[in-house]
């Protein structure tokens, strides 16, 4: 692991989703850019001496000066934004398996490049939009790719938060400190954080192409450098239409996303802080309430829950889902052989760098004021 | 009542509206612009031959003709929008008061005669967007006009539907057909319809003066003339941003409308099909939810019940409300009193034209192409 | 009517109720046992002087001197449970049709008197338990009564309310006031009240012959000499089993009445504080979402709703279904016809004389204490 | 770990929970009854072979001839009910600190008998109750004992699942074969699955003293020996009274758990299926959604969760909570010192022992039939 030292937040959540189903341990790290940080960092999680280190640099060649059956299986990443790209193209250009954090990198000339190496490697790459890991958005994949609500026609994703209402930046809060920092997280702050998931969310689901978009995004909080509040609008390719909104500074809401896409035959709804359901309507009977764990899901959403129905899983299992996705495809890479889609179920880098792209055309819509008609 | 006969889906609702608190008889009418309809449709409700008229002009002639303490003392026009303006205008001149079903008519033009003539008269006006009469809304409006959320920085309103979803126009469903009829309807389909109240909701709770807008309207449906699909981003004079998402192609779904407003110290969340309750998710503390009869309520949403908390009252009673309101204010200007502002607590003709004034400039934005950033 | 006066809370829900549908006029009434106030709430609703009396005596009187064309319908008795007998055998005997509140009388005697002279003198009785004129309870007994769920095992119902939980009878709430009183309320508090709704419930949905009841009765409130809380077991003759739950004293709850039925092939559950949906849960596949206004309920439930899907219906509109089925009961009888079972759907004098037994065997069974163990 | 080999349902949630937090690690077992079953299953898990055993009792034998610093620090048991008492009493016996799943074991003198040896021993013993290692049951506790809620007047835990509505013991699945077998299982099923869960619920958040019970056990599944469907009145010592309503066929329902607490001051409602959130209702003011994660829990409630408030955590994180419970008291002991009780916060060997003489009397009680009144 590089970066997720003391006080990271999603680094423990990363190991904890790597812990949970007993198929990953983890062994090195390299867990903060300030060397006695990293190793203290280490300490606390009971790493050998010799493979916890000072820096990511020195994990690496650590790792590839081991005979092969002694290193690690693969790298994950959970830096800010701004080390992502040298760190990943590192590893990858090593021949290590790896998995990052989103957003991917911080502007489509290093995706691309990343992209590139990946593929000339022929390495495995993941990216841990974690939301896509919930068995009950693979049940609505599942849905609208197999036409059960026929042809698409809208898709809503809203995702708001409100820890950013107020300038916590100021008062100490690390997180929103790079969140919010163009240096360290890149063009757009809540746009990149959680609108990103926004468009993975909906890309995973229905497939769809996006075909243009019309943005306004707004930092309300005094002085930001970066958004914290946004609003587009969505043409895809086929003539469907979207929206997402995305907000930081929804003042109370906790982590609201919801997902809604509705085609010629119904509509699915789906929220992530009631991750264990998925609501279909469809056009000509009742509205179905299903439910993580029951034997009439597709293959998919019952091979990513561990309990049976009613038994809650939420976001530390989603998160290990595409760890086990991940795992799955390292094995079969191992084995010398090609991985069971249903197995090595991940985001890859090729989402990734759609999500970068995405965000790069989200701020230069935004910049584009000629899309206003007054209301006078 | 003007309209309404036999078949009319939203005449019967005024009529139940209006009966409920037993303070407006209906006594007269002109219920179809079919004569024979009209007259029949009079005789199922029990109007007295001499009151049942075969058009509105003969309506209004009569009473005219009648006593003042013999007529009746206001006008329901619930036609199609494009008889609006006439009827409405013609019974403003001669002095009577008005309940019109929304949206007012089908242009500004119109709209600023019809304000003119209402200001000249001095008579009672009132528009039925009934989704304001809802107890809860008004507690919505009270928490955000007396600061509860700090200043309002973002408005999100859904009202989603789903009965467009086919091509029920086609299969003799009357109300798509003059819904999606230009010249019944006027320049907008379900942007009128519906975006309309989303409009009216927004401007009622939050008192906000909107700026601009940006919209994109589809015609999902073939062959359809008008919208049946609509998402709009907006900018309030103070800085906030709005989303308007309007559809009756979402296939599956009833009659969602939703409400958000965040302010810098809390969110509330309002949906039209669980009425009773309001969600306000303050920024320091557990989310509330605020019930309809409940004691620590406003003045006002105290005054918009008949029930105990947990008996629930509905669309029926919300309709109702705005009745109550024009009464109330009726009664005032018969008694030459001003009303009390908590009693005569309804939309009034500029509501209306401003709603006119909305659409207007929502079909003018999305004629507009300007306003898309290719995503490539 | 009779009863009902200012003050009283549920004399105006019957009046609302009966407006509603612009079928029952209320033209009649003596509506206080004190004649002095009688002739006030009279003259507040408009009733003409000589149809405005001081006693149901006189009303009575009055009435049985008019010629039959000109009399009242029905009359609909809504006083304290302890008036009920009189008025309603003074009524029935005198040849007219009733509407009375519940529970219908004080004991079986009484209650088994007037159904011998409801049955002789072959009129139409009522009995307003409003919570089984919902929409979805209706569907409820269609999916029970027609094997959608199996055979019936399990029937749950509670009904929880905080009203009583302070000693609000102390501080001038007249309802609490009477409900409190066994003179006026008769031999149960709480179980009278709403227990008897509960069983009415339970009883309407499934259509089970109740074998034997096992109760625990609680007067929580200092002083109270009835029950303001109790937990019943039952058994059915079928095999099934019942719990019923019933309080008053449940702080800070509204009026939190819930149906939950499992037979061997599904589990059904309703709630009235979210009334217009019926919550299916199949053994083999999904929940199911039955919402009122969808063309796929019953017949019955179709006929009990008045506005499409998603636009709500509540308490009201419920209560009033109970006078559309005596209404259409009462016009068949005046026409000579047998009225058609879907319309003149509502609960009968035998429904309330059961309720009536229901209230005495469960205060009979609350007094014996051999029914416990003790955990030591 | 002793017993939960392949294809035992519950085994691999226990090692879920161990490894979810990086505090436990799973080094030795005896995984089966079934010798093969029991090495081949630990090869599955990765256990070293000379830690891999055939039976618990050569797991014991060979844990004790390891020095003290090479020994495991619990054993964690796992197997169906009838095996724990022999394998608990030996480790306890032998000094190894235990965690236990429920119910304990078969009957009050084996209970009784464990009580004495756990508190001669003065090791740590935990019983897997795992609903109340949930954050917000913790935060019922905590508003219940300071008095948030006044005094307790009601309890009601409903603990409904339909997985033994259907004669699914004839079908292969093992689960249901011991839970219906009283070799197994004990002298009880349903009630002694998840009627003690719903005690040990009503337990841990009230602390009130049990003092009688009145039982309606049915078997409603042909030929079954042991209850499936349970009804239970409560009595409290300090006057409360209580209901538990637990079934396994409620067919079509998963996992339904609910509490439900009223006092003078208020009431609480927790439903196991969307675990992150409280609701309170107080008596005096808007009902208040308490959730997971949020500054304003106790301490308590706090520290039992992982992720911000809208990053919901489930049923593996409750059970890991019980976990992380055991080893705060385990390395407190090994340091010899008083445990926090904060960190030590789980079910001990006491709660284990009341479980078992709550599922005695119940069934004691359920076998008297003088409770009942007839309904004729």
């Amino acid at each position: 692991m590089v970066g997720g030292g003391r006080d990271a937040f999603i680094g423990a959540v990363h190991r904890k989703a790597m812990a949970l189903d007993g198929q990953i341990e983890l062994v090195a790290g390299a867990l903060s850019s300030e060397p006695g940080k990293a190793r203290a960092s280490g300490q606390d999680l009971g790493l050998a001496d010799d493979r916890n280190h000072g820096s990511w640099q020195e994990l690496l060649a650590d790792e590839q000066r081991r005979p092969p059956g002694e290193r690690i299986d693969f790298v994950s990443i959970v830096t800010p934004n701004h080390v992502h790209y040298e760190v990943a193209a590192a590893f990858v250009e090593a021949g290590f398996h790896v998995v990052c954090d989103k957003p991917l990198v911080h502007d489509s000339t290093q995706a691309e490049a990343l992209v590139k190496l990946v593929r000339k490697g022929g390495t495995v790459f993941g990216v841990t939009y974690n939301y896509t890991g919930y068995p009950m958005v693979r049940e609505a994949r599942h849905l609208v790719r197999t036409g059960v609500l026929g042809e698409v026609r809208k898709v809503t994703v809203e995702y708001n938060q409100g820890w950013l209402a107020t300038a916590v930046e100021e008062q100490g809060n690390k997180q929103a400190g790079w969140r919010l920092d163009p240096a360290r997280s890149g063009s757009a702050g809540t746009m990149g954080d959680i609108g990103s998931h926004a468009e993975n969310l909906a890309a995973t689901v229905t497939g769809l192409s996006l075909e243009s978009i019309c943005a306004d995004l707004t930092a309300f909080g005094k002085g930001r450098q970066l958004d914290d509040d946004g609003h587009l609008l969505l043409r895809y390719s086929n003539g469907a239409r979207g929206v997402i909104i995305a907000s930081q500074v929804a003042a109370g809401v906790e982590n609201d996303l919801r997902l809604q896409v509705s085609g010629t035959l119904g509509t699915i709804t789906w929220r992530q802080e009631e991750p264990n359901q998925l609501v279909h309507s469809p056009i000509d009977g009742p509205r179905r309430i299903l439910t993580r764990g029951s034997p009439w899901l597709c293959e998919s959403a019952r091979l990513a829950g561990r309990l049976p129905a009613g038994h809650p899983e939420a976001f530390i299992e989603a998160f290990a889902n595409v760890y086990l996705g991940v795992a799955a495809d390292i094995r079969a890479h191992l084995a010398g052989l090609k991985a069971d889609p249903l197995a090595a179920d991940y985001p890859r880098i090729e989402d990734g760098a759609r999500g970068v792209r995405f965000i790069e055309k989200v701020v230069e819509s935004a910049l584009s004021e000629r899309k206003w008609t007054a209301f006078t």
